[in-house]
């Protein structure tokens, strides 16, 4: 798994399967699982680089979450042990006063057996993690904590969409989001092309649906583009070169292209991405696929800025909702690891 | 070096450089260093999949000398002793006899201390290498074969334009063909970024020289052509995502993008060009870049065919002479290799 710190990535004559075994421990309104909707109780680990945990730095921005849920950032790189908090000071996550998010997962689960990943939610009074459930996380940060929205907090789960997000969404994470690791992490020549023809199928799916529709489900953002876009953000500074993703570039499919281009201009999603952490993660961390760990300067990042022309198929980024304001100080991007001026 | 055979190709912490010693015997009409010209006395032995040796296959098509010199090919892969001549019956040159082209140096050079590199021409009576300086066989070709030159073949080195040739080359090389493999092969971080700004810089003066202009020098193809065509038929296949060149891809230049599909079309260019073994050469042979040794399926070809309008900036591609006519039988491209039909 990426978003975990095991050493090696590829295994000879496999194809990848990825570790789907999470904490599924949840946090709700009424507290069922012994750790109820608290505003100030919670910090959401989630480094930058992962997709997994790009999502809900996504999610908690656009439902204006940064009061009631704060935010621990590790570096992009981890060691076979742990994702580590190499960028704060001295070295230690500044709340939960630890160096590697795995003493939260063992303070929880002594004998903690599977991958330290991100994202994590740790409950700060006790200093144990909640949850690593990413794919329930967002939800629960859309239906849980509503009462701690923003004023004009999008809804990015609506009732009467929900059936066709989930079948969305279950073909984006098989084909795509996981698609793309199947493809860098295959064990065997075979293995890579059949998980490159799966992948192919599918963007070229998601290239047709979003020709005349600006937003995967409905008309307004919801929970399946920010699952699609973390992994779209990553397709040429990664996925095309080092996972060997590479019919095209995504810069040369005109749907997916505006499609992407028009959601990192939209506040919530380009002001989380650091491309820079991106880089380094994949290309520092995975020593099987790139032994140098030499990182590349490219792509060149300028075209993310540039007009989509998207607004001609109509839709409501934010529906009935509001555009989120300002990133917090504390909270942005490094101005040299993005195009965003 | 590439199209040589050693082992191991980065250098921790080290600058990569070329070894640009070379067997400088040259075959002459006054047969100054012992081998005249002599049809059917040489054999051209040249891989494909290398870069320096496509282009003496690609000059002696334009010039003809398909009955004067014979071709053998060695298969894309080879081991960290030398070239073989795997893709043969029974893994033998049919003209040589011989599995490995490290026999055709050591006959003449016993203790041969360097790589043993494509292209290499060898005299056929002995089995002795005459020479693998690439970058005068080519010369050679234009200059020395004349007589035996077909009716119509262009002149790839005339006179009046070499100062400009010799210039344009010079700085190709360094820069451009040589260029690609300082990113590739660097050793370090530092000497990455480096040679990714110098070939960058030299790209974009190529993108700006060839805007109005439809070959590098003069009005008809020469040899300046044929020495980029070569590191530009790689660019997004290779070069791009293994060698980290990634500024953008080929596809993405608009001046560049049509200048080599022009020369792609143009007979003599794209129909010498193996893209599954330039790809199976590069992926499978520098372990020390992609240890899984499993080659991206990517990219779409199909680019290469399309219409590419540079026939607006006038040029005469053979100037006085005429194009070349079919591939011979026994020397066409695999056709699954190729997006030509």
């Amino acid at each position: 798994m990426e978003h975990s710190t095991a050493g090696s990535y590829v295994t000879t004559g496999q194809e990848f399967t990825r570790d789907t075994n999470y904490i599924t421990t949840r946090i709700t309104r009424d507290g069922a699982d012994g750790y109820p909707v608290e505003p100030g109780r919670y910090r959401l680990v989630a480094a930058r680089a992962c997709p997994w945990a790009n999502r809900t730095i996504i999610v908690r921005r656009l439902l204006g979450l940064e009061d009631a849920i704060s935010l621990g950032t590790p570096g992009p790189t981890h060691d076979a042990r742990s994702w580590t908090f190499d960028l704060d000071p001295d070295g230690r996550d500044p709340v939960l006063g630890i160096e590697r998010l795995q003493d939260a997962y063992f303070a929880r689960f002594p004998d903690y057996p599977r991958g330290i990943t991100v994202p994590a939610i740790v409950d700060v009074p006790t200093g144990e993690v909640v949850t690593n459930d990413y794919a329930q996380i967002t939800l629960d940060l859309s239906g849980e904590w509503v009462e701690h929205h923003r004023e004009g907090a999008p809804d990015l789960y609506p009732e009467h969409l929900r059936e066709e997000i989930d079948a969305v969404n279950r073909r984006v994470f098989t084909e795509v989001n996981n698609g793309v690791y199947r493809c860098g992490f295959a064990g065997s020549q075979r293995a890579y092309e059949r998980a490159y023809d799966r992948l192919w199928t599918a963007l070229d799916w998601l290239e047709e649906r979003l020709t005349d529709q600006r937003y995967l489900v409905g008309d307004t953002i919801t929970e399946a583009d920010v699952r699609l876009f973390t992994t779209l953000v990553r397709f040429d500074p990664v996925y095309h070169g080092h996972f060997k993703c590479n019919r095209n570039t995504l810069s040369a499919m005109p749907a997916l292209w505006g499609y992407a281009r028009d959601l990192f201009q939209t506040p919530g999603f380009g002001d989380t991405v650091d491309f820079e952490q991106i880089k380094q993660h994949y290309y520092i961390v995975h020593t099987d696929l790139n032994p140098t760990q030499i990182v590349p300067v490219g792509p060149d990042l300028s075209g993310w800025t540039t007009p989509h022309g998207r607004e001609a198929l109509g839709g409501r980024p934010f529906g009935d909702g509001t555009t989120p304001g300002p990133v917090r100080e504390d909270e942005r991007v490094d101005p040299e690891h993005t195009p965003l001026r």
